[in-house]
């Protein structure tokens, strides 16, 4: 990656929102603030504004580094900056951390006005509709109307698609990359064992580890195993791992054997090391929850009615997590609305991770995509 | 299904092997028992005995019930049986617990003769080959000198492959079912965080709780809850459970709020209840280690060189923890030893516990395969 093609050192900014905000769920809260990232120049229409939604793991980090050190850089920095397929010579691009988040935005970890104590477990359960309904906030406050475009991978795409149907004026193209309509029982169940483990690990204390001075370790680490194996491929994961002994030779314990041992217990502690637990359960709910067709009895036709805006929707070939097949029922219901949509499935071999990775393929329709979007 | 055609009440037998046992890892248990049982009758000339090898959950309890307890039926009952296509009018059929199992045979539960207290972490840690030398044991005793068939589905089709490697003169057919020649990285990785699950359990002691009398519950629960998503398909799952919500409306919280959650809790306790952390660690170690090839450079060809026997292979369409390429790679390394072997992909919905079922084309097949054996 060239240096000249790097947004450089970016420094996050806070916005405070000061008057309620309703909930999904039935519950408020009374306040709140959101961490953001901008890249790029807002143009005098307003018109260049783009926002990048995040997944489970993401921030609002999204590109260049912190400082000059290159072990910050964004986590979709491959993708955003001058010249790249989002080019922020282009575009005002945003990056923002959502609500309930663990990197800087009000979460579970902030303090609760009315207790003076950290939320913990009592922060309430957001949904993927929260999260929007706090981003439009943000675009007021950054006097953004109507995005030129919302894109986002995974979570982050079900946002982009969330975007079109709450407030279809204020998006003109949704990007929705490596995403599903709705999780599978599958997904649940993975989702499920997951929070199952930080919810049984001793040091959970039902959400209030944090004033307790404690973090679950086991819980979150085993949480982000079991994710990993789902966001690589079986057939990648045998290309970097295969069988491959650590020692050479078998030495029959439960140390560490297989090279694959040694790559998920590495992703599972670097995770239990920044990760909050709360905001993983609940991240793992929203997923669960999204569900646009629910409201319309199960009719994603129904539900996707109300969108104005054009879409990309694309799926890598072994991403088994959100197959291509979920990301087909997209773009049928967009068919069915007469929606432009330009949809592509792409051969990747990295499972659901390739859409954080800068595969030729993908990136050239990306900024082909985004090329023609004007601003 | 039928009660004539059930072996009825059935009582386990233990047999006891005085002289030591080399095992793999180079250790050696200096005696041990097995526990088994036999259904049908052992005919003179001996020639129509069939060896049943259980996987992992499974034991030497295949067919009939305990008294008459409904509840305790087999766990291979629907094959087993008189006029059921594993016949017992015409078989003399065992099934064994393997050796460090948790259903009576010696394991880390037993006492250590050594210490005069329960083995637990202290037993060794036993391969599929060490159970297939356990089983010849059994044979010699029970005066066996061939089997007319060894018969496995999953780690227990594994022991199956592994009889027609180590005693190739000592078994004439093997039923290879819902298998592989060795696991996938994918599948060790699964397995691993089974194994962390445990591990980390504050409960589990270094594997000593027995002696503490407690039970690691939370990491047996999640090790189970893992296992039993990759048993059963995306599809099936999907068919049997889909998105439905348990109070049918959403609550916003980590109870269950998806029938599919429910089912998974509900699996685990159950799991938990009944089976020992150290046996699960080892078996899940005996699957990962599990390679005929890697004493042949990795050439299964040349690892199925010695067999004699003739095969029976079997895999099912949505089987994804085993899938059919798995099992395509065992009748092909059999081709080229020109090996006589039937081989079928089964079209069934239920994943990898497929081969537990009594679907019809697979009991049809398996009928017809064990007509034919001359016993």
């Amino acid at each position: 990656m060239s240096k000249n093609l790097s947004v450089g050192s970016v420094t996050p900014q806070r916005a405070h929102f000061a008057s309620p905000l309703l909930l999904k769920s039935g519950a408020s809260l009374p306040a709140f603030d959101l961490v953001y990232e901008t890249y790029g120049e807002l143009n005098a229409a307003r018109s260049n504004a783009v926002l990048v939604c995040h997944a489970l793991s993401g921030s609002h980090h999204v590109a260049g580094v912190y400082g000059d050190d290159p072990k910050t850089l964004g986590w979709w920095d491959n993708l955003v900056g001058p010249g790249k397929p989002l080019d922020t010579n282009k575009f005002f691009v945003v990056g923002v951390n959502n609500l309930g988040g663990c990197h800087g935005s009000t979460g579970p970890l902030s303090t609760n006005p009315l207790t003076g104590r950290r939320y913990g477990a009592d922060f309430p359960l957001v949904t993927v509709e929260d999260w929007v309904t706090a981003q439009a906030r943000l675009a007021d406050l950054l006097g953004i109307d109507a995005w030129a475009a919302v894109i986002g991978g995974s979570l982050g795409g079900m946002q982009a698609l969330a975007w079109s149907i709450q407030f279809p004026e204020r998006i003109r193209h949704a990007l929705v990359i490596a995403s599903a309509p709705k999780l599978s029982a599958q997904n649940i169940a993975f989702n499920e064992v997951a929070r199952q483990a930080i919810l049984s690990d001793p040091d959970f204390h039902a959400g209030h580890y944090a004033e307790r001075g404690v973090v679950p370790v086991s819980g979150l680490r085993l949480a982000r195993m079991i994710g990993h194996i789902t966001y690589l491929s079986d057939d990648q994961m045998g290309e970097k791992f295969g069988r491959q002994l650590r020692h050479g030779e078998r030495r029959f314990n439960y140390d560490v054997e297989f090279e694959v041992e040694s790559y998920l217990r590495y992703q599972g502690d670097k995770f239990a090391g920044f990760f909050d637990a709360n905001t993983y359960l609940m991240m793992t709910r929203a997923l669960d929850y999204f569900d646009p067709a629910y409201d319309f009895d199960g009719s994603l036709d129904a539900a996707l009615a109300r969108a104005r805006a054009n879409f990309f929707v694309a799926s890598f070939s072994t991403d088994w997590r959100f197959s291509p097949a979920r990301s087909r029922e997209i773009v049928e219901a967009l068919l069915h609305n007469r929606r432009r949509v330009a949809y592509a499935e792409i051969d990747c071999a990295a499972g659901h991770d390739s859409f954080l990775l800068d595969d030729p393929h993908y990136h050239a329709l990306l900024r082909a995509y985004l090329e023609n979007i004007e601003a």
